[in-house]
């Protein structure tokens, strides 16, 4: 490792901007209140949980107790990749260090945490800080986006609700949202597109699903879901294969109404939920290695106009998603998804696209945040692989037999296309 | 790679003693009595096999023969990582090098290793030499523990023969273990809970299975386990069906008596047995890429109580494994096993897990080992790829943004933690 | 990375003579006779395609139109390893930089390309300047072979044909091939026969297939066979069912010839083909992550006494293949495919190869091209993997507890196994 170059590297990709396509933060308080919200994070509570069993349980509703109740644990998980975003944010954000981070010390680090976190600014200086410059969002069809700051903030749909629709309470609110019920195909269609002119009407950044691990995409025939429709209206009970027909189903009219609308479909494909029952809220959730993208080849081919930014959770879908983005011109590589989201599973996949997908279409990154705080450690976690990859290609051009001179400026270049450039156009959120 | 800085670690690393949480030592001899008997390991006859086909058989019951007949084969295999353990076996313990190892020269290498490996106190010699301290054993329920040191050896038990239960004769070795017919759920129950009895009596470490690619666990009610139990004491074959719905069952026993004694139950998933024909013994497996821990998802959560120490033999299993470490507080990923107990398999594992996994919960490594001279040499291969991950990691923690300086201390009490400390605490063997 | 230690056994790997197990080389022309042949292959169309997006449309039958459509493309897949096997032809063959390779300038490429490889010669000047001692071919079963030169082109057998063969006009080129209607199993065999026997007239090399994911070989008895032909012969459609077993079947049969005419048979798995809809010409197939070896084990244990060169398409499959290779005596993991054929995973391969698989089984590199030209920058970009490999190897070595000090002796030797002397074993072609 050229540890000069790569921290040369590293440090001018750190001045570059932060553009996150895809968060959850939520716009109306953006960042955290206190210490406690930042350790409620599943990432804190699932490892702790982990660590030191407590049956999935912490203090959720009162975070000054869960900060209390964690902070013990703390020690326990302080070699993970995740305890260093932690670091990253009392160090930067809070002005305390490592040292400060001691079981006994858990009133002081509240305290101060309410300080910083409790002023008002706080957001603003943190968006200042940190340098962010767009924050995509994960919108319910029912979130209230009135107000949103839509040069800074990018509402996104989350198209679950639409697609593994199979029980009576998401249809009654769908419902509700519709202002009617919704009995036939073309109800299912009305409450799409009067979810998709609400979301344009706020600056749409895309249409978006985590999908179950082994999802298969299908021509549905509006005849076919309308007898599902008929049978989930009338109470029947729908097994595992009208599920799977209704989920195709659901994600071709998500497909058409992106279409319709010019924007993108982003892809997170899978996770396996709740599989794990002794685990903290959001985090039950595993995936599965046994995955393929071959079940995307129908929503992919028929819907050549629509842009599919893509994530995979498993690695072993890694270099199917590379192969799908060098040959599919509407698959764009985004970034690197919750449990491929650690420094060994990027470094290959950044390699990977880097060496054979058109540099173009490489959308680097996206923080997954919950509270802004989280974004730049987040960023900085995998602008330090990416100034890792780049300083290597550096060093290997200067001797390989095929490659030309990969010059600081070209690294930089790459890595701005990807971190901003990228994102920017394929979004087409500027 | 650097190397001052990983010689330095491995240096440091390669003093601790040896805790080896999974071998197949028989504890009556422990040592190989010569080095016919270090050559019959499967490694080197399936690997001589491999590189000049001998249909399978060498002349197993005939150690000096055996010698004979391989050694011009070694040539062939001097490139893989398992000739170099035999060459750390002959330098360390026949004190002859590797220019040594010349077919012709077989007649002086059998007889050094007689002169060395028949004497009395060899094995004595060996354990001091090779600072072991504990060393875990594979047992079969009716293996003979009476006069075992249990300051030295724990012994473990395979619990193969009641999982994959299929045929009238291992039925009735566990009917004569039991000293009665097994004719009912209520009998199984009982030979189980003799066969855990016995073993805690000697010390017991752990459960251990290693099991086939693509197994399920769920529960099985006891109706069940007898109806496919009369079907069989009836002399009616079992098919697939059966086969997993007893495999379930099995396990669940096994869990419930794990529980009962509060041992941990010993994961190693993935194998395919007899897949190639014309192997050695030991040498006719594979595994199966196509695999997930999916399966495992009922045990885990049902047997909340009781630890799961996992080993997984596919790559592809590889980062399902340290997930399921990650938020499972009962999953402790443990060694690197037969297939991917090699450098660049091992490279990777190690750094996922050491950045992810909280770090109390990670088994280093264990060396699979069928006589005691081969433990020292499958460690020391560990821990230089150990040594490389943690000067990789001290390296990167000087520029890393989110990263603490790593230090040296850090490295070799994170090392003794994978080595030594977890393991200890974690089968509660001191 | 020390490079001074890479570049130095680059450069002597890189003098090594170029032997080329698989190509799919026109021995008629062999070479290219513009710079549009070069652009037309698919690497080059897809990857533009997928940049900016055509709809899989390019003037293939126009060479002089195709380049000037492509060259503005270009630009955007410069980061990628293909856009670098261009860039070495251009600049070894063409004698022109990167710096001529600006959209305006394509007039110039293209009379300068005309210049070079059309004038007669060229191909063997570019024979020599590459240094290619041997090139074997991948053809149809009634390819003309009249005239080979058989001291430098090896003819090796497409199976495809006769193994996925479900359609009329396949069998009725096969029926003209063999001078009579195929309607029984013995007929079949003959047509079989007489391919092997034309080949072996012309120093055949092996037979070969590409095969879909998830294929399964099997024993199918002639009976069966005969009754799936009666079927075909009929006009009946066969079923997923009927093509797997004629697909066992139909390999068998090969497997069969092969041990007869003692010829290798050589393995590529797992292709997904025309899943892409938009694609190019050649750009419309992908793989799937899941798939296993498994699928192999008949054929790979009945014909044990054909040897089996074996390449994976799926990362997935990487370490199934090397441990295949590692205990089963047939099976010879040969090169880096298509998807697979890149830096970080050729990277990863060549190590576990290298580390566990006796070496003299190692072919290390096939370049798949379609013309002469391409040979040589795609064996320079292995060849760069590969010194990479080999100068990790020699400083792992120097500091490594069982490994003995590999010299620059010792990787050069094992770079010539894996490049010349063991692929000319293995097929027995010198």
């Amino acid at each position: 490792m050229n540890t000069l170059l790569v921290n040369e590297l590293y440090e001018q990709i750190d001045i570059m901007p932060i553009y996150d396509v895809h968060t959850h933060v939520d716009w109306k308080t953006g960042s955290a209140a206190n210490i406690g919200d930042i350790l409620s994070y599943h990432y804190y509570t699932e490892l702790s949980n982990s660590a030191d069993f407590s049956h999935g349980t912490f203090p959720f509703d009162d975070p000054r107790e869960l900060t209390k109740v964690i902070m013990p644990k703390l020690a326990l998980i302080a070699n993970t990749a995740q305890y260093d975003w932690l670091m990253t944010i009392s160090q930067e954000f809070l002005g305390l260090g490592r040292e400060a981070w001691f079981a006994e010390n858990w009133e002081v680090i509240w305290e101060r945490s309410l300080e910083v976190m409790d002023r008002p600014g706080w957001r603003d200086e943190l968006i200042a800080q940190a340098n962010l410059v767009r924050i995509f969002l994960t919108n319910q069809y029912d979130d209230d986006l009135e107000g949103l700051d839509t040069g800074f903030y990018t509402p996104c749909l989350r198209t679950e609700p639409f697609i593994l629709w199979s029980n009576a309470a998401e249809r009654e609110g769908l419902s509700a949202f519709l202002g009617r019920p919704i009995t036939t195909v073309a109800d299912f269609c009305a409450v799409v597109d009067k979810t998709f002119e609400k979301f344009m009407a706020h600056g749409m950044g895309y249409a978006a699903m985590s999908i179950p691990a082994n999802f298969r995409t299908f021509f549905v025939a509006d005849e076919d879901a309308q007898r599902l429709l008929d049978r989930a209206v009338q109470g029947d009970a729908w097994d595992a294969r009208d599920r799977a027909t209704w989920g195709a189903f659901g994600m071709n009219c998500i497909a058409d109404a992106c279409r319709q609308h010019s924007r993108p479909y982003h892809l997170m494909i899978g996770v396996n939920r709740d599989v794990y029952a002794h685990g903290v809220p959001a985090g039950t959730d595993l995936f599965n290695a046994v995955n393929s993208m071959r079940g995307y080849d129908y929503v992919l081919n028929t819907y050549w106009d629509v842009d599919f930014p893509t994530a995979v959770l498993s690695d072993t879908t890694g270099l199917e998603l590379t192969a799908a983005a060098w040959i599919r011109h509407n698959v764009y590589p985004s970034g690197h998804w919750w449990y491929s989201n650690q420094p060994t599973d990027i470094a290959r996949e950044v390699r990977r696209r880097i060496d054979v997908v058109p540099s173009g279409k490489l959308i680097g990154y996206f923080s997954d945040a919950y509270y802004l705080e989280f974004v730049l450690p987040k960023f900085r976690m995998y602008k330090f692989e990416l100034a890792c990859a780049l300083a290597e290609r550096m060093e290997r051009s200067l001797i390989h037999p095929n490659m030309d001179v990969f010059s600081m400026d070209d690294a930089l270049a790459l890595a701005e296309d990807m971190l901003l450039n990228n994102p920017a156009r394929i979004t087409g959120i500027g």
